[in-house]
């Protein structure tokens, strides 16, 4: 694991800048491997009509895609911004083994972004959250999770 | 807003099953609008190799795709698991409406998958997760989010 390095943050802030004055949203992020970039990512939401599309996903499916690989143990990201609660997931099921950035949830949420109150939702009980939320049939979905665990050749993950 | 429709939930939990059978994870979900599936969705992380590919953001992006929007609202999701706080994010960002889900991250993490411990990183203090996270370069950062302020022609979400 790298020790931190400004210019790999310069390079995220400044994929953030240019990418607004490009028309997407104010956020960049570029995946570190063994001290080189191997991925950069921006915010493309409103340009490709994917809610996914935040700089951190962006970047991490362009790592793995160039890497091939779903497993990016030893990478580290550096954003722009704190990641969201959708992209810190998304590095946590990579495995991206360190996290440098710069912005905070709480400026984000001052020019109008919602990963704080997503963040809040997360850790709400699931019939208090402001998305209504129901489980149903259960013992039929189970049978997957049966088959997945008595299936001898799968790919865990 | 629709009520809960039986044949969506067996939709999205024969996808899972078939999954399996097919080498992928053991999840699908479908995209529900004006009472008809606009979008589906199956775990691709190993097949695709993008830790990102879970069913529901598989379905959302398709969803996006095909209306051309990054907003789902009016739409519900029928996912056959309590969708992982990666996938629940994006149900928030897209608007989605409903939420009905079958097996629970508790089930998941049965059979091994990390729903249950993500859940509880993301609810834990910075400080205390188990990826080492810094911040820095927070002044230089700031810059983006003043552009974007300033920004008059920006596509907000």
């Amino acid at each position: 694991m790298g020790v931190f390095n400004k210019k790999f943050m310069k390079k995220a802030i400044g994929l953030s800048i240019i990418n607004v004055a490009q028309g997407g949203g104010p956020f960049g992020a570029v995946i570190v491997k063994n001290g080189k970039i191997i991925a950069e990512g921006v915010n493309k939401v409103t340009k490709k009509n994917d809610p996914t599309a935040h700089a951190e996903i962006t970047a991490i499916r362009d790592a793995s895609k160039k890497l091939k690989t779903f497993d990016l143990k030893g990478c580290e990201i550096y954003t722009s911004c704190e990641p969201c609660p959708m992209c810190l997931s998304a590095i946590y099921w990579a495995n991206i083994s360190k996290i440098y950035f710069a912005n905070t949830k709480k400026d984000a949420a001052k020019i109008g972004f919602r990963d704080d109150h997503i963040y809040r939702e997360l850790a709400a009980a699931l019939h208090k959250r402001k998305i209504p939320t129901k489980q149903a049939l259960h013992e039929e979905a189970l049978k997957a999770f049966e088959l997945w665990e008595y299936k001898e050749d799968k790919v865990s993950y």
